[in-house]
């Protein structure tokens, strides 16, 4: 059963699991005691913090573990944050960042820097966010959700040359090598390289200033309060290790992997996006949307037939919004799926996938009630009435002239208002106006995305008594 | 190889490492997703939190799992003050919590109850130090260093008089039973059940407000962000049970066991105090003081020895103090050794340890040229001048008259200081006054703790050029 979410946890590593089960007996005593057994601990913890060391580019001392990347990424922005507090209080970050920085930059004052419709930040905008006061600036190594690879060697020489320390969150990448560039703090997570849970790093560059937040400490340098999970500890390094033995080759062999799936699912399925660089990206991960499905019906059809993906589409979150990093970049959010294969996913497993997606994605779009032929490369005409009611004439404002067909999809949720729409378009002349009344959050996204993909008119937006009137110009 | 220090970690038990490797193939994917790996994680996860609740006595979804114990003390601590913040930032703990919970309270106003001798809390005082402005209350079940059970139902009744919610620390008991009574939050930490580090457990019973001051996060009801260390939980909740299931068996075992160490240690060993209470105690915890002897030294030679023993001594610690709670206690701190029994721990060890402390500990009393005979039962004359100086006359203050004999050990380390007393005690007539000048802070304790021991007048102490001037009256 293919498992294609790598960038959420990899299976525990071979390597790992045996230097775990070895830990458990040697590595369970606390490494501070002076005894036989707490000197074992000790030895196993240093070897451990020197292999992770030299995997990420850095000396054994200016690294610790800390009990997850999540917990990492927080004491990496407290910490360093206070520690330059008489600079200020202004954060720099993109707005494409891991949610545990976005939470952890909640406190101050920040400044998000946006990025084009590919991921990908620019080091000039970046840099040009700098402020005489700014205390630290973030920036992933490569996106979670996209996987676009960001320009940190650039944007680390910026802030360098502004005397900002740079916090690389390098969770997504880790695995396929170290962070290139001047760098001044960086994280990891060991369990998306294949080492357990519980295994965070955070690395704190000699000469950064640095006050942790948290209550005092003795263990790992005062940066990370509470007993050492040692077994976890020694298999998350000796996984590091390993992957990074793989990780030239596996790049290579994954990235002609994805590069199909890339390629091959804008032919398989019509009215499909691929999101994402298409070569400032990660080996392994891969993300596209399809027009008239929701995200949710989507990974329980894949789930159903033996695949495991994950979607940053509004229906599969709690909040019910698409993901922040699609809203950034501006794209389709609805039926988002993100494919990141593990190390040693099998090509058949990948054949095998771009077999039954197009069965699954239609399969969803029939019950849907998405319109015969409304994702067909070429649009034509849509057929079928469905939802859409002659709009009252003089119910426009604005610099546009009356909708000529206003569709209410009030208290639906994605995808059915682009459906809505899609199904009424050939019912206006070429040239007509439609307004689609929507209060779902993500319409503001799929319905100018919808337009690009369709070949037809984005006009624009404008508050309704309820929810929100997009306004679209049949242009074929 | 006897391992004794059960209390600051046990080696795990052969129920978690089980669970643990089991889990490893079953619990690593992210039990938030919707495919199957991250539903078997998701049931894995529910299970885990059922079986520990249950141990605990409380309703699963009042239990979180953290990082660590300390983690859990942290977030328990910083979210029951932040919920109550409207009613003031007073916090009231014992004097001898552990340092997690002690440097938690640091930002907070704070009141320390003091102990008595042998550890305890009195619940009386304790009531009367809630405060109008007491947000909260901070109380173990049983103190980690020298085992004595706290009346933490009654203290927690007093609290809940005052409208105050009690935080208990259960680390070294939650092993062992429940906590009684109507406390409001608890924490404990698995790897002194046996289960494997990196899961720590947080309680938070309903109707006690709480607000998380951590960054925002989805998992684990708010309370503790990051990824869940999944296999270590379920292998934490499963050595819960199982320790459980052997705990009414093994507390009797190994409550004899330790009560026959009370007993022989003083009778094997002239010049000890056992500290800790006597009936009020963790059933496999006793922590005594060895005149004359440095503990690094002593568990130098007991890890030789083949036991692994845990100390409060200054010289023990980084700090060069000795542990706040033999501080607080007021009890002798050198030569301090905490032994603590893991659950199996069988009585042919017990008699060995018995068997080789005396030799070890009159190796380094031989070592250090503590007086022959000073230790001996029935205090006689003291040999040696050693470091003993005459005093200046006239060089004493205050209502006592100029002390007869000078005794200069500035810049010495514990135990020097007492055996540079001892050696110079039979020197002066009875009545006579003796003046040890030390810059050590273990003296502070050390001192009046030998006058007791050793049936001499512990006078007072007054502030000298450099350290402090301890007054000792010779009686015998």
């Amino acid at each position: 059963m293919p498992y294609f979410d790598m960038a959420s946890a990899a299976p525990l590593h071979a390597v790992a699991r045996q230097a775990l089960v070895a830990a458990l007996d040697e590595g369970w005593a606390d490494p501070a005691r002076l005894y036989r057994e707490g000197r074992r601990a000790r030895l196993l913890l240093d070897a451990a913090r020197e292999a992770a060391a030299e995997a990420v580019g850095c000396r054994p001392d200016e690294l610790v573990f800390t009990p997850s990347g999540t917990r990492a990424l927080h004491a990496a922005v407290a910490g360093a944050a206070a520690g330059r507090r008489r600079t200020g209080r202004h954060l720099v970050h993109s707005a494409v960042e891991h949610s545990a920085v976005l939470h952890a930059a909640e406190p101050y004052d920040t400044t998000s820097v946006g990025v084009d419709r590919t991921g990908l930040v620019d080091a000039g905008v970046f840099a040009a966010a700098l402020r005489e006061d700014t205390a630290l600036a973030c920036l992933q190594s490569a996106n979670h959700e996209v996987g676009t690879v960001q320009p940190v060697a650039q944007v680390a020489d910026a802030c360098r040359a502004a005397g900002v320390p740079l916090l690389v969150d390098a969770a997504q990448s880790l695995a396929w090598g170290p962070v290139p560039g001047a760098w001044s703090l960086l994280a990891g997570s060991a369990h998306k390289w294949g080492g357990p849970p519980g295994v965070g790093l955070l690395v704190v560059r000699k000469g950064t200033r640095f006050a942790p937040q948290e209550p005092a400490d003795e263990r790992e340098s005062g940066r990370a309060p509470g007993f050492a999970n040692l077994p976890a500890i020694v298999a998350a390094a000796a996984s590091l290790r390993a992957v990074r033995a793989e990780a030239a080759a596996e790049a290579a062999r994954l990235s002609a992997l994805v590069e199909r799936i890339r390629t091959r699912v804008p032919q398989l399925v019509p009215g499909v996006e691929v999101v994402g660089h298409d070569r400032h990206r990660l080996p392994h991960l891969v993300t596209f949307s399809c027009l008239y499905v929701d995200g949710e019906a989507l990974l329980t059809g894949l789930d159903r037939a033996g695949f495991s993906v994950s979607s940053g589409s509004s229906c599969t979150s709690s909040t019910l919004t698409p993901s922040h990093v699609l809203k950034a970049m501006g794209v389709l959010s609805e039926g988002n799926v993100r494919v990141s294969l593990p190390m040693g996913t099998r090509e058949e497993d990948v054949a095998r996938f771009l077999a039954v997606l197009p069965g699954v994605v239609g399969e969803v779009r029939g019950r849907l009630g998405a319109p015969e032929g409304a994702w067909a490369p070429a649009a034509g005409s849509a057929s079928g009435g469905g939802t859409a009611d002659a709009a009252a004439p003089g119910d426009a404002g604005g610099t546009e002239p009356a909708a000529g067909l206003l569709v209410d999809s009030l208290g639906k949720l994605c995808p059915i208002p682009v459906i809505d729409l899609a199904r009424v378009i050939g019912e206006v002349p070429v040239g007509g106006l439609i307004t689609v009344l929507s209060d779902d959050e993500a319409a503001r996204l799929d319905i100018p995305a919808w337009c690009a993909m369709r070949q037809q008119e984005y006009v624009g937006e404008r508050p309704a008594e309820r929810g929100t009137a997009y306004l679209v110009r049949r242009r074929a």
